[in-house]
């Protein structure tokens, strides 16, 4: 589908437990022919019931390192001795074709992939309170407190960061939140930096028209 | 009625015959309690059918003189010996009742709101293409071509101004349009700019948490 107007590169960050993924999911699932989701590059190995090209691209080590160096991704970071990266070809297919495409990664990887892509939009999500957040971390019940504690800790962390983006969302209700960010994505399309050639198209029409043309 | 959160200051602006003031009609009948218009204060006389705090607030140049020394206006112009400007009081009042405040003022006006109050929307409301606004403005039947020329003319230059407003919307389809205005503002309210007092909140809640509190 070409809906004739140019994609919006989005990136989707948040608080552990903030429920992006359920979010994103339901995003795509309602809105099939709007979004892409990206699918990351990785030199970890997969899990059980993941697949290539789903889950991940799982490349390996020499794979990832040449992708590097031909600039084919966007941002990449590593963590824990793997390679994680945002494939470049597919989310600038998905643009052109006029699909929003949504990446899910966090605040470093966020400012890298606005570095290339000035027009990108940041959107974080959050639980609805702190105690709310502390009560889904809790609430998984396979973490210990070490963990949980750890979990907080990077919150804290991540929460100084939200200032770098555009617009802050709060998943209380699923359906509502999945309709407030889908109306946010929506609304960037009427952005007048996102729509430049049109205005001057119009502007040109206007000349031509007061000339007598 | 007061939905705990701040009200948006919007301008809204466009090419005379961009169909404006319906759009703004619309809205209001819509969501009566989401929206408060702006009422102008003016020293013209009333014409037929028009009232005191509906159309205008009608005054004498002496009032509007001492309400421009008493800075009881957002902004005001002089056009052909009368004055016309935006009171302050209504605005702020029901920008605190969490309304959002809607004025029709031209881009020079615009600029002047954004200047006192910096998170005021600028939206641009235009036709389909020049072509439309061309043909919306002779469609009135009632004015000669060399009118129409200055319309056109001053069409032009307001194009000129376009790259300071935030939203371009293009009104085809009246419903449509209404629907992309909404979606707009609404989309507006999650911007991390107008939520500044709630990360706060969170952030310190947070850190309460860590801290074991």
């Amino acid at each position: 589908m070409n809906t004739g107007r140019k994609g919006i590169l989005i990136v989707v960050s948040g608080f552990s437990g903030a429920g992006k993924g359920t979010i994103m999911k339901r995003l795509l699932e309602r809105y099939p022919d709007r979004y892409a989701l990206s699918v990351s590059a990785t030199t970890r190995a997969p899990r059980q019931g993941e697949e290539h090209g789903r889950e991940y691209f799982f490349v390996s080590t020499e794979e990832f390192e040449s992708m590097i160096k031909r600039e084919e991704l966007i941002e990449y970071a590593r963590y824990v001795n793997n390679y994680y990266g945002t494939p470049r070809s597919y989310v600038e297919e998905k643009l052109l074709e006029g699909r929003d495409v949504i990446l899910e990664i966090e605040i470093q990887g966020a400012l890298k992939v606005r570095e290339k892509f000035p027009d990108t939009l940041l959107l974080f999500v959050t639980p609805p309170s702190a105690k709310e957040l502390k009560a889904r971390l809790v609430g998984r019940g396979t973490e210990d407190e070490a963990t949980i504690a750890s979990r907080l800790n990077r919150a804290v962390e991540e929460s100084r960061g939200i200032e770098n983006y555009d617009y802050f969302v709060v998943n209380d209700d699923l359906d509502t939140c999945v309709a407030q960010v889908h109306g946010i994505i929506e609304g960037e399309h009427y952005r007048v930096s996102r729509n430049t050639g049109r205005i001057e198209e119009m502007r040109q029409e206007l000349h031509s028209f007061l000339k007598g043309e």
